[in-house]
Order: structure tokens, then sequence, then C-alpha cells
């Protein structure tokens, strides 16, 4: 078993957005993620599947087929390729986890390997 | 996009132990698991790898090599087929986001179609 800690030094991502590169391999990809309010994450997207979960208040997802807002513990499929965009609108800090399959190379850099190998 | 929300109704796993199925597909399946204080995940192993977050509180992990409490916002990855127990020492509720890959087919009669598709 491997551990990955949280830290308490965020990269910036963007301003307002925050993030931490959790346990991966060549396959998958967890990333850790907190959007102040008012902040975002402009449209985007990227061959890799993303899936995920939002563990802390809300945020507003949209796609070129709609919008929607998703609360804690709902989680999101986006598919490969999909764009997507994301918006905390909401006066609370969110925080949601982000899953890439593959991996995502250009995140690569930013990973770390585990605090912790048993 | 397609979003999986969380739902009052848990299924319940074990005694103490409660779950829901989120986003899935062949390749992944996410599961949101509520443990309360002094529940516990008796040892077992699987082919798939798992994965995945403490989202509240704490959780002590042990595999054949150790054991390590882990804390919220922290990641675990374990091996396939490595054995591993998971129990909740703490006086509150512990949540973890497992993340298994392929998806379990033993777990999949439990999941459930996206409760939206944009």
């Amino acid at each position: 078993m491997r551990v990955w800690k949280l830290r308490n030094d965020w990269d910036v991502l963007r301003p307002g957005v925050y993030r931490q590169m959790l346990s991966f391999d060549e396959n998958i990809m967890l990333m850790i993620v907190k959007i102040h309010p008012g902040a975002c994450v402009p449209k985007h997207s990227h061959s890799n599947l993303q899936t995920g979960v939002v563990i802390k208040g809300k945020l507003l997802f949209r796609t070129d087929r709609g919008e929607m807002e998703i609360s804690e513990g709902w989680s999101y499929y986006i598919e490969p390729n999909e764009s997507h965009e994301v918006y905390n609108t909401t006066d609370r800090e969110a925080v949601a986890l982000d899953i890439f399959m593959p991996k995502r190379d250009d995140y690569t850099p930013y990973t770390r390997p585990p605090d912790v190998s048993l």
C-alpha cells in the first residue's frame, strides 16, 4: 500500500484555484482541487476521461450541452475530449476530487512520490 | 457529462458500514463508503486495483506489511490482490471514496444509472 498525505502547500492552478496531486500510476491520476468563491476553471478539454466527486461545497459544471450544480457527494463523469468549465458561484470554498484516466502527462511534473510505502 | 447524485438511502455493506455506488464504466468504479465509529471492513483482497481518498475523519488501513492511520484528504493506493482491512478506531464517522480499476463485477449489481445526462 502507498499513501500520499495532504500537505499545507497547494499549487496555484489559477487565481482562486488550488490543487494537489495525490495517488497515480500510468493509468490513473487523482487530484484534489480547491476552488474559492467566485473562482473558475475556464472551458477546456483533454483526451483523458475525467470523473470525480465534489467533496465539499457546490460547483457549477458547464458543458456544450448544458450546466448543472453538483453538490457534496455527487459524482461527475466527463467523456474524453468533452469541453467543460467549472465555477464556484457560492460564497464558500468548494473542493473536488478529480480522477483522470489515463494519467495526464501535462500534470505529471506536479506529482510527487508517495509519503509512505508499506 | 453524466452526474450521479448522493441519495439518502445507503446500502448496508456490513454492520456500521454503508456505501453508495457512484460513477462507473467498464474500466473504473467509484464507491463512497461511510464507516461508523468501531466498525470495520475485515481483511480481504481482489484483483482490482483500489485507490481512493479519505473524505471525512480518519481510517486505519492495515495490510500484511503494516498499518497506517489515514487522515482527511490523504490518498491510498492498494495493489491488485493486496490484502487489506480498514477500521474506524475514532469516535466519529469516517467517509472514504474508493476507486476500483477495472470496475468490480461483484459490485456491478449495486450500481445505478446516472441521475442526469447532459
